[in-house]
């Protein structure tokens, strides 16, 4: 791995590379991605059918389209039982970090018979987009699902990509079957995201749509928002390392490999204040490149997104980081909570030699579908809020409202909104 | 108005016809915005003085597009004093009640050295648009701005555009002063949310875009959501009013009247189980639209989008409701608070005789920026939250994460993803 100073120079020129894998750059792919949700939306089932049979090499129809029970039960029997069980550990795990995330609706009142507040409920229905294929990782399953199932959400639908033989990957159906998702579809690519934002004969159109997927999957989703809510528009994973000379270069440089190991654009960055540790990390990371099963894949994203920078102080180290606002920020130093509390951009920290970023990825509950690019700026880890709407609660009496309809009535008028001081107005007038 | 029986057929119409209005169906005007968005962040300052010659008629450049510390102070010589304390109040209301919406960072521990929690921060810079002209709303700069400001964003900007002779409307001016805005730009239109999105040399680039705005705004800001966070996508205003026999026809006609008078494509829907009732609110608000000033305006908004719906139960009112979700709610019946606990699916509710909509738009303290055209299914008011995003903590101890690490490195191994088992193993194998 190369090693650099860090500079405001370098820092730049890291960060513009990093922007430059944004799903946001894609803006050619767009006018495929318009005319296949117009098709659907025009079309439903029709184009649905029509593009799997395209894309998918695959021929369903309303018939075969949803996945069966007798699908779900052949899926159990190809998936490893131990597995299956590590599966639940890891829901039950999710399930009671998301559940510390429920908020209650509430209510202030006052003396006069002022009543303010906010009620907060789950969505109606919520869709979930699964990659097929090599990219089908049934602990995203989890993580889409499960927030939505502790916020309380009622009709939790699933589409994923079918193979040329109708199936779908048995790990996908077990996964969605532990988290509880209530139907699949057999449906992939932007056609799967116009299906469920519009609805079709088949697929109820949903209120919101999560879950990664490639470049037509997040140019769909951002086409579709507005009709729907969706998600972030998620991009390559990344990883940050904030390191002093304390830390162990093995486990370093295994953490970054474990996010450069994603795909090619994946982004591994050490930032530390140790010459020595820069070093090692250095020498280690292209030794376990070599040994690992996905070399190749490490060794470009390495090559073009993997840096190890020296900082002077701690202090730039962290302020580079809060620039950088990566999705995994791991804290591997002499003090890490102190450090955590001066970061303010970044999904998820991690904190210690014993948090090591996968943990987050299957097992401590956290979500690991987690804002990246540099969005961790302004967007949140999926989360159960994203799954619930707040309403506005308003209730004033006589007398509350009396002692306040003038100043109403004033403001409405000097805005030229004659209507609404006239509503105030009447109340007082019989 | 018209009066029609609420049936399945005339509520399928009725969404179908609401849904017209959606900002989301002005795809004609994609291009020209794209061309904007993308001419401002390639050419910045540039661009941005350029497009307000063309569209606002007015010249500007780097050394009088800030508002003035001087302008601000002649803003105030311009609008009535006892209009500035009216906005003080209003101001003071909504600081109370977007305070109650704090949320503080929370960390849950277990005696194995496990710590699992949430840190919640704000965002770095907020960037709030005001229209210009006749649509220039002191209220909603409040409405927008006080949120930002409670969450504790270091750094308020706002965008909104000059007049021809290089003025921004005074009311405006002084509501930004009084919710603490930092600094204030003058520029309108889709260049606006560019320049604000990517930033530019005299522009900073801001985390989150928030605010109304006509056609051009709104697609500029769903063409730049993913760069920057931003607020739902407004459509025209909307009131829907479930009431019963118990209810005053005038009140009823002048809250209705009160949406109608926004704009030709707002809506006002009342939905009611007693025909008097119905026929009664009709008479009225017919009368009130030739009596009120935007004559014009309300009579077309209520000859297209104005509905009387006579329902057989109060239980088909609700499920109506629940379908139309409509940005202000107000429940005018014998009973409210137990109707509002079957309400899902709505931005504000206003519950009793004395919580008229207006009361909500000017003064009471909840958020006037609500989900429009049926999204209060998913999203929600201006809130809080929106300036605050959310970064998961993970923190495991050598003893706890050596009862599991078995667990994550057969799940990652079965994705596939060898380097994540590693990161994990390395850790146990010393």
């Amino acid at each position: 791995m190369k090693i650099l100073k860090l500079t405001s120079e370098s820092k730049t020129d890291l960060l513009n590379t990093l922007l430059k894998r944004s799903p946001n750059n894609y803006g050619q792919f767009e006018s495929a991605v318009s005319d296949i949700v117009s098709n659907v939306r025009e079309r439903g089932d029709e184009a649905i059918f029509e593009y799997t049979k395209r894309f998918d090499k695959c021929e369903i129809d309303a018939s075969n389209v949803r996945v069966t029970k007798e699908e779900i039960e052949e899926a159990y029997q190809k998936v490893d039982e131990k597995l299956v069980n590590v599966m639940k550990r890891a829901a039950d795990n999710i399930r009671i970090f998301h559940e510390k995330q429920l908020h209650n609706s509430w209510i202030d009142m006052k003396d006069d018979g002022t009543m303010l507040g906010q009620k907060i409920t789950p969505i109606g229905l919520s869709g979930v987009y699964v990659p097929g294929g090599k990219a089908a990782y049934p602990s995203s399953v989890l993580m889409n699902v499960l927030p939505a199932k502790v916020a309380s959400v009622k009709r939790i639908i699933m589409t994923t990509p079918p193979d040329a033989d109708g199936k779908v990957y048995a790990g996908t159906l077990v996964a969605a079957d532990i988290a509880g998702v209530d139907e699949i579809y057999k449906i992939g690519g932007a056609q799967a995201i116009a299906a469920m934002a519009f609805g079709t004969e088949c697929v109820p159109k949903v209120d919101k749509i999560t879950g990664p997927g490639n470049i037509y999957v997040a140019l769909a989703k951002k086409a579709c928002f507005g009709y729907v809510s969706i998600d972030s528009i998620a991009g390559p994973s990344e990883i940050l390392v904030i390191a002093d000379e304390t830390a162990n270069p093995l486990y370093v440089a295994s953490d970054l490999l474990s996010q450069a190991e994603h795909d090619e654009m994946a982004s591994a960055i050490l930032i530390t204040t140790s010459e020595a540790l820069a070093k090692e990390v250095s020498v280690q990371a292209d030794r376990l490149a070599e040994e690992l099963s996905r070399t190749e894949i490490i060794k470009k994203s390495l090559d073009n997104y993997g840096y190890i920078l020296l900082a002077d102080t701690m202090e730039d180290a962290i302020d580079a980081a809060n620039e950088i606002a990566s999705e995994h920020l791991e804290i591997l130093t002499a003090n890490p909570y102190e450090i955590m509390t001066k970061i303010n951009n970044a999904g998820a920290i991690f904190l210690g030699e014993y948090s090591s970023e996968p943990l987050g990825d299957y097992f401590a509950g956290p979500n690991h579908i987690l804002p990246t690019n540099g969005t961790a700026k302004f967007f949140s880890p999926l989360n159960v809020d994203d799954f619930m709407k707040k309403t506005s609660i308003i209730s004033y009496s006589k007398e509350a409202l009396s002692k306040v309809h003038e100043d109403i009535e004033l403001f409405a008028q000097s805005e030229g909104l004659t209507a609404h001081a006239n509503s105030i107005k009447v109340r007082f007038e019989q």
